[in-house]
């Protein structure tokens, strides 16, 4: 029996234990996992240093070594993570609604945990712990699967988890990291399906690309944001300015970050000079079309492939459009539905844009930025799905649960 | 570009026209959709003539001929089946949720439609009129991918839907039909994730697990029931052999139906008898394990086998338990997370049971035979999922739709 096998089962049973915890043991081992993750923190940095040496030995870049990089901030970080998923409101146990039939019986709809999700993820060590703490709270147990990068920190930091688990009478195997990163061993994880119920890859495009082609686990699809900013002929164009350049150039590495700026043409004319000023201020390249061309001479000339592309980075692409249903076919065309604004004064065509656009997140008069789970409300979050099952947009605790139907009879046959 | 890819983006060009028809556009749809299928009643059972004599000359089996076979009956069926969904309500616009803020951001979950829904199925024809009234219902369009067995009938239905649909001034590729039955052409199907929102299989498991091995679209998985009734030691013996004998023998073909019956080893000697003889009057062979082959000496004995197989028969196979620790662990390790039932008057096993039983449906004391869309009170259903990402145990029109975050702002930036 391969070696996964066994995790995987015993991860199954730990499920059946922490599916029947209460919200006390829950948040009680929350705090001890904290505890012994700043009792660990030497340790931790130990095996961080080990990690950071065979990164900078291959050549890693600057900003993946500033990703993987654990200091005494950054592990207090994790740890007040964990402090802070106890005061989420664990969902556990909710009956959503419960009615009776005609017969009498009673059928009510209970929220439960998943049973056991798969994290696949890459460099970033704090994963480990966020995945951890989410997965605890809502009564799921987790078998983690991180890049080889960060394999040393993410034992140290699974070795601590696991102690304030323990301490707090729960399976120590409701937290399991897979040792061997091979990717054969990643792609029989992602073929599990008799043990993991969930699988949720947490990275670039690449490894969300490989998980969805591989995997027969279920899998929720994340991250990718080809996100567009529609500037309507009546808007506040100050309020446009300012919500074109917080989308992009707050934080372009991240997926809710816009890439794309579509501009009415009646505005354009007057707009465009602007937006594209207070871009190159904050450090934007700006892409356009011909017709935006004609308006920017300097700007350089946008391929059909840019339309669809997630820079990631401080570009931006304009394209001036006819009218809200063009944008909205523009979006719909070339957006990988993650979040998408509109900004106009027109009741009419916010209605329109809230309506037709197909996307996880549609916002009239905001940034795009805010898809988030801390954002939105939720406390945390596991990730950002982009597809149309289970959960769509920003997950928090919730999406981190599924139901069971519980019947009450007296004797009902059929 | 293969036909498939042009069948996909007309299916899903036509899904953006449905999401945003209104209830009453989709209600006059189904109802000519069902004045359609009449008047091409002659057309329908001509085709399906062809598909019977195609099959006979095959020596397919009575029962699939029965499952293949249309009359007028059915028809009326059919037909009937769309203007029942026409009584459902429309769950499209809903605002599920809606909330403000720190900063003023009005945040709402809306629930609209998932978009283009693909459905692969096998001999049943009426299964390509009721999908595609409750994905019309939902705002959905469709993609059926029916057997080759049925391929006449399936066209000549679909024609006549998609006549219905026209005269309603929806688009006709709302539904569609995949007119090469060629397993290439599933395998395609299967990966069209540009296109395709989600894939629902219904059939055989041979089929399901062929689907979820090859497919990257999102799967619902549907249907195999191996399911449990556990007779406790304190319980009604009438009804717990009323129970058993409904659970098992009303219609043993479905996955609902129960393939399994554990006895408290207290109740056995007592219980048994009663129950093998109940059954047996009833057409079932009942199989044993070794503790209640000494109380029955005439049943076939059982092997390690039969405890996770789905005899859709009339075969039903029982073990005697210790408890109902022992039955609940036995249900997680062999069933198919489908309908679990006990039968008992202890108010501490019935909690339990419903507690730490992982399945979609737990019931106290009624038959596994209720989980069903219709019974559950849903009005329809679209098949029975044994998944727990999205949705989890029958899907009526709710579980063919999504959510997505419309977010109101007045010029927010982060």
């Amino acid at each position: 029996m391969s070696e996964l096998i066994i995790i995987g089962q015993k991860a199954k049973e730990a499920s059946y234990e922490l599916s029947i915890a209460s919200t006390e043991q829950k948040d009680n081992a929350l705090i001890l996992m904290a505890e012994e993750l700043i009792n660990a923190k030497n340790d931790i940095i130990k095996a961080n240093e080990i990690d950071l040496e065979t990164a900078k030995s291959k050549g890693t870049s600057e900003a993946m070594l500033d990703r993987l990089a654990l200091c005494d901030d950054r592990i207090k970080g994790m740890a007040d993570g964990l402090k802070d998923v106890v005061k989420l409101q664990d969902p556990i146990g909710e009956v959503i609604s419960m009615w009776q039939r005609p017969n009498g019986l009673q059928i009510g709809q209970k929220r439960v945990p998943l049973g056991v999700i798969g994290i696949i993820y890459e460099a970033r060590p704090n994963v480990t712990c966020d995945a951890a703490g989410l997965c605890l709270k809502t009564g799921n147990s987790v078998i983690l699967r991180g890049g080889s990068e960060a394999i040393n920190s993410n034992k140290a930091i699974v070795k601590a988890l696991v102690k304030g688990m323990e301490k707090a009478g729960l399976p120590k195997e409701s937290v399991q990291l897979i040792e061997d990163t091979s990717r054969e061993v990643a792609t029989e994880m992602m073929r599990l399906n008799e043990f993991i119920d969930v699988l949720i890859p947490r990275g670039g495009a690449g490894l969300i690309q490989a998980v969805l082609k591989n995997a027969t686990v279920p899998v929720i699809e994340t991250g990718t944001g080809n996100c567009h900013i529609y500037i309507d002929e009546n808007c506040d164009f100050e309020m446009a300015k300012d919500i074109t350049v917080n989308a992009k150039a707050s934080r372009p590495s991240v997926c809710n970050s816009a890439e794309k700026l579509l501009v009415n043409e009646k505005i354009a004319g007057e707009f465009l000079p602007t937006v594209v000023k207070a871009l190159r201020e904050n450090g934007v390249a700006v892409k356009g079309d011909d017709a935006s061309q004609t308006i920017i001479n300097d700007i350089e000339k946008t391929s059909e492939e840019d339309w669809g592309k997630e820079y990631l980075d401080y570009v931006m692409a304009v394209k001036i459009v006819k009218d809200v249903d063009e944008a909205i076919t523009h979006i719909n065309k070339y957006g990988t539905g993650h979040s998408e604004a509109i900004v106009t004064e027109s009741y009419k065509n916010s209605q329109k844009f809230l309506q037709r656009v197909d996307a996880a997140a549609v916002y009239v008069n905001a940034s795009t930025r805010f898809t988030d789970g801390s954002e939105f409300g939720f406390g945390a979050e596991i990730g950002i799905s982009t597809q149309k099952l289970h959960a769509r947009g920003p997950m928090g605790l919730k999406e981190l649960t599924t139901i069971k139907y519980i019947i009450y009879g007296n004797g009902q046959i059929r």
